[in-house]
């Protein structure tokens, strides 16, 4: 007994399109596996003329999203941004129709209004392909490791800016020049700050940390700095240290409180996290019981995306046929934490790098004001200017410290930067020895 | 609305107790996230005063598994082995109560005979545990990736194997040496043949790929080898090549036809997979729709098996309280493919050592035998004696192919060892270039 369900696709851009794809091309397999036949029943958007490289039956096209809303089964919202698409799914809920969607920067800003609004009308919302694309790990996160405590959840989630840091690590070559060949093949936008500023991971690291801790968090109380500042030399450094430089969404409880915050971070090259390399996405996850897992793949693109998209279809036709509408709910409140860390409230391990004038002295100097805010050293490096590549005038130290907490590192750079022979802000990034 | 589920337990061992403790522990969390109540309400074994470390209620255990079976929502298959086990299952299903089991051996050899007694009942049969243990990967399979046509799966299924051959590499002991510490440290079976010998991984090769391709396949037509041949000198050469020797299972299809293989391979040093150490699995999977993705984690032990069991028992639980019984069922049948080929068929690259002595005319000959079964070398390296650490009497040639046919590397190396100056079997595995 195969069930038909009605698709309706409202926004025919990128992701509208691989998902249409994606029914026509592998519907018959779906429908064989699941017993949900997924029909591509109606297509809206503003252009209808453009060439998608698909073969659309033109009877389902329309200018007008209200009346798919009407005549479809599920939605999806394939639109972006804030407004619009908003409105789009709260009209598709106001008619009781489920949505499918993979707007994070929605959903970490209007979560719970779009949540209360599917709860009022008993319809499903769906979000899997908002969060590192194609790979499923928001069905892992509530149904696979669903009996877990999450202890915490590190992501690289930001294709553009891991093929970036990527290409600056194995070619040399800077930002700036990496960022624009990263536009000109279409891998960064041409306003690129949502991704190397952060944001993009940001949306992603709520969504994932609500998830896990029981309260929709939007992206207001997330610590987020993004890659623009990262030179080529940290990157050296951090090499010959046995670290790579990774954009990574930090989720974690630590004695009860929880941590989310979006940086470059060092991690060991050896660790899973340190070999996920150029536009691939990965989320670690540890639970209290099953331990550590990864889950790996494209956080973005036409078909990776789809893949997502049609995978939550196919949950919500099951839950049509069953009429087991809100089986997995699109959101749980019930917070299972103590507090929210500010991020001047977190420990964690520190690279410095401080560009110095060498003269007697200043390792004593700089040891001290160290140790007077009870921030332990555990390695020092002074490289010897001709040792490097570049020419610099200034000798760098580099220090590694043991764990220390963020207020008492900002009051000791303040005063690192204070000193004479200090040549340049002090230079910091957070470790994680995963 | 909370719904409460009993579940029974049918053997108290290892994974039977994970399952006990972790409903314990995190049941309240599970209940809110999910609805979803799950009751510790029996727990059958033979053994009844063995201490699991676990505060357990003498009231719900029992030496009775019917009456149990009776009296519960929902049974845990966790007594292991293909005969009490499958009538502990069949008289479940027989009573309509569904089953969670991480029985592989049982799934790979009777699963068409359990399915059918689901069906013919209505109950629900899931078994995540049964591949790459805690690693929710079928889950993943069947429903997050299930928009995708799958080109290939490639698994480390087999943590005390992944854990022999690290420490065969990491620090150079040999297979004797490692597999009797292992078998001290608890990490390998007294009688270790079903892990060694690539049993075990065959049967969650078998099961993966009969979710994939749509045919229950069981293990018979799974090709298999051990780890049992491998020497450390393989392991160094692998390296300097560039490349790790890792159990895996390799799930393809190519060209329509589908192979399913065990056996130990080579794979880039640098992939995902090559970097997959210790006890840890990762099941690699590409879909025509998300391309590569990657699921990594714990694949044996008490707490990462009953991570995925308790989830399984949400999954039931969700289903009786929406009614949506066999929501998933546990298998569908519907071949996706042409024929499935036999190991002389399938065509790789590979690695040969041959041990010569060394005189005029060898490469010669060894290579004319090469072209003659139309195998190409892509590399071709002699080393001298002295060169290597051990002491031989003979030199090693190595060689890596281009693609070639089983069949005719077969003929090949039937011809090699013929050779007067061959010295020993030549050594032979099979490379992957992930």
């Amino acid at each position: 007994m195969v069930k038909e369900v009605k698709i309706g696709i409202i926004g025919f851009g990128t992701v509208g399109a691989g998902v249409a794809e994606t029914i026509l091309k592998n519907g018959d397999v779906i429908a064989r596996r699941t017993g949900i036949k997924l029909i591509l029943s109606g297509i809206a958007d503003i252009d209808l003329t453009s060439n998608r490289g698909l073969e659309i039956d033109p009877d389902i096209l329309t200018n007008d999203y209200r009346q798919l809303i009407g005549k479809v089964d599920a939605v999806v919202e394939t639109v972006g941004g804030t407004t619009t698409a908003k409105n789009i799914i709260l009209e598709a809920l106001g008619n009781c129709k489920p949505v499918v969607t993979a707007n994070k920067a929605l959903l970490a800003e209007a979560g719970e209004e779009l949540f209360a609004a599917a709860e009022s009308c008993e319809a499903d919302i769906y979000y899997e392909a908002s969060v590192a694309g194609g790979i499923p790990v928001i069905k892992a996160l509530r149904e696979g490791l669903v009996a877990n405590r999450i202890k915490s959840i590190y992501g690289i989630m930001n294709g553009t800016c891991n093929y970036i840091l990527t290409r600056m690590e194995c070619d040399g070559v800077d930002f700036a020049t990496v960022l624009n060949e990263a536009q000109q093949l279409g891998y960064a936008e041409k306003e690129p700050s949502l991704d190397i500023d952060g944001y993009d991971t940001a949306h992603k690291a709520a969504i994932l940390a609500s998830l896990a801790y029981g309260r929709w968090f939007g992206i207001k109380p997330v610590y987020v700095e993004g890659i623009r500042d990262i030179s080529l030399l940290d990157i050296k450094f951090a090499a010959e240290l046995g670290y790579r430089i990774k954009l990574l969404a930090i989720i974690k409880q630590v004695d009860g409180d929880v941590q989310i915050r979006v940086h470059p971070t060092l991690v060991p090259e050896t660790s899973m996290l340190g070999n996920i390399s150029n536009v691939f996405n990965g989320v670690m996850i540890d639970g209290d019981t099953v331990g550590e897992t990864l889950f790996y793949g494209r956080g973005a693109g036409r078909a990776a995306t789809a893949s997502a998209v049609v995978a939550d279809l196919v949950d919500v036709g099951l839950n049509l046929k069953f009429g087991s509408h809100r089986r997995v709910p699109a959101f749980r409140i019930g917070p299972q934490y103590r507090k929210l860390l500010d991020i001047n409230e977190i420990s964690t391990r520190y690279y410095l790098r401080i560009q110095v004038k060498d003269h007697p002295g200043v390792i004593a100097a700089i040891a001290e004001i160290l140790t007077n805010e009870n921030i332990s050293i555990s390695s020092f490096i002074q490289r010897e200017a001709q040792e490097l590549d570049d020419n610099f005038a200034n000798v760098p130290l580099l220090i590694l410290t043991h764990h220390a907490q963020e207020k008492q590192m900002k009051a000791a750079i303040s005063e690192l930067e204070k000193l004479d022979f200090v040549c340049d802000k002090v230079k910091l990034f957070r470790i994680e020895d995963l």
